[in-house]
């Protein structure tokens, strides 16, 4: 009997490195229009290694790319690409087409509904609550309340725990084979890989279904659930 | 001859405290719908008595009000106030009528235009951005770029010698008597001071000008210079 379901939420439930090329691309172009000379795809290019030299979350990744590229930190393009970041970022956090309609139909169920997120907890939070979904969950954990990512079991044994329900309950769904699927197997979990969500080229997840849209969860919880 | 125009930011370019009212309004609404259990009224008031504890660019805001009024952070509560405080600062982000006009009216008269905000560097430049008057000015003085704030001489000094302009041919626009106005006095600028940005019910503000309008400034500058 399937009690809950867990989701990874960057790139699972929100199409985040869509919003990330739009702000990044937003904020390159205001940066231009403010003074800095650089050819735009070069700038966007630059901008997304020095993340991969930090992490996608890095909140100073501009003030780095201009001490980088200009010796300096000029506030008048810093702040022009900080403004058009977060426009673009807030006009681009999108929900994965059906995700919300599953999110809901899912509660209608019965089913509990967790997050396990490898993002900072004020990142997390913030992200749920701009596209509203900030009060749906039973169980939100972040990297900040285990201090590990997964594919630790840590984070996956507190949101269970929260939900209260057994891993054999429970589904966990997510775009990284090696993070998500790999972790909550491990404990026992059911997984479903996130196929469209997907920035790896991932040949073989590993897990126990594959799924190219968030509405076949639903048949999944129904199967899994038909004989109890 | 006047040769520069320097203005104090908030609330005498742009309308800060309309802003922050509505922002802060935004917030605690968005508060007690993720359910944060207060009286909204309350609750607005009290964000405030805090801000005055601190200063009104606190960014730890609604963490400081969180902890004081339930012993603790819950970051859903959190995340949705955050997130309604920006989409309302963006939206109430407004320069007061003729703001705009006038710049580029004194851009066109040949003056050189400053800023000189106490704000930290990072929030007025984005402010500046925001409004889309970033590339607008020949100088912009933060607090973070002389350390002290107005009435001192140290920023007035910064920001002329930016523009090039000796004090008796240069303006300075602001809101605030005791800092705006005395600060540039002392030094010599011609001081004006914008009464519809008072928010202190200023009686005497010494000034040699007092405007209720920003359009004003423009007959000011006319009439000091047409003898040159």
């Amino acid at each position: 009997m399937i009690k809950a379901c867990v989701f990874d939420l960057d790139n699972t439930l929100l199409d985040f490195m869509r919003m990330k090329r739009e702000a990044v691309e937003m904020a390159v172009e205001a940066m231009i229009d403010a003074g800095l000379k650089i050819e735009k795809e070069k700038a966007i290019e630059k901008i997304f290694r020095l993340y991969e030299q930090t992490h996608i979350e890095d909140q100073h990744i501009f003030d780095r790319f201009l001490e980088v590229e200009t010796g300096k930190v000029d506030y008048k393009i810093l702040a022009a690409g900080i403004v058009a970041y977060r426009k673009a970022k807030t006009a681009n956090m999108m929900l994965y087409p059906h995700v919300r309609f599953v999110l809901t139909e899912l509660l209608r169920m019965g089913l509990k509904l967790g997050v396990i997120s490898d993002a900072p907890r004020l990142q997390a939070w913030t992200r749920l609550a701009e596209v509203g979904l900030h009060t749906l969950f039973d169980a939100v954990i972040t990297w900040d309340d285990t201090g590990v990512r997964k594919p630790n079991p840590e984070p996956f044994i507190a949101v269970l725990e929260k939900l209260n329900a057994k891993p054999e309950e429970s589904i966990m769904v997510g775009d990284w084979a090696e993070r998500d699927i790999y972790g909550a197997k491990e404990l026992g979990m059911i997984t479903v890989f996130a196929r469209y969500g997907d920035t790896f080229g991932t040949q073989n997840s590993g897990a126990d279904y594959e799924i190219n849209d968030p509405l076949e969860l639903i048949d999944i919880v129904k199967s899994l659930n038909k004989n109890v």
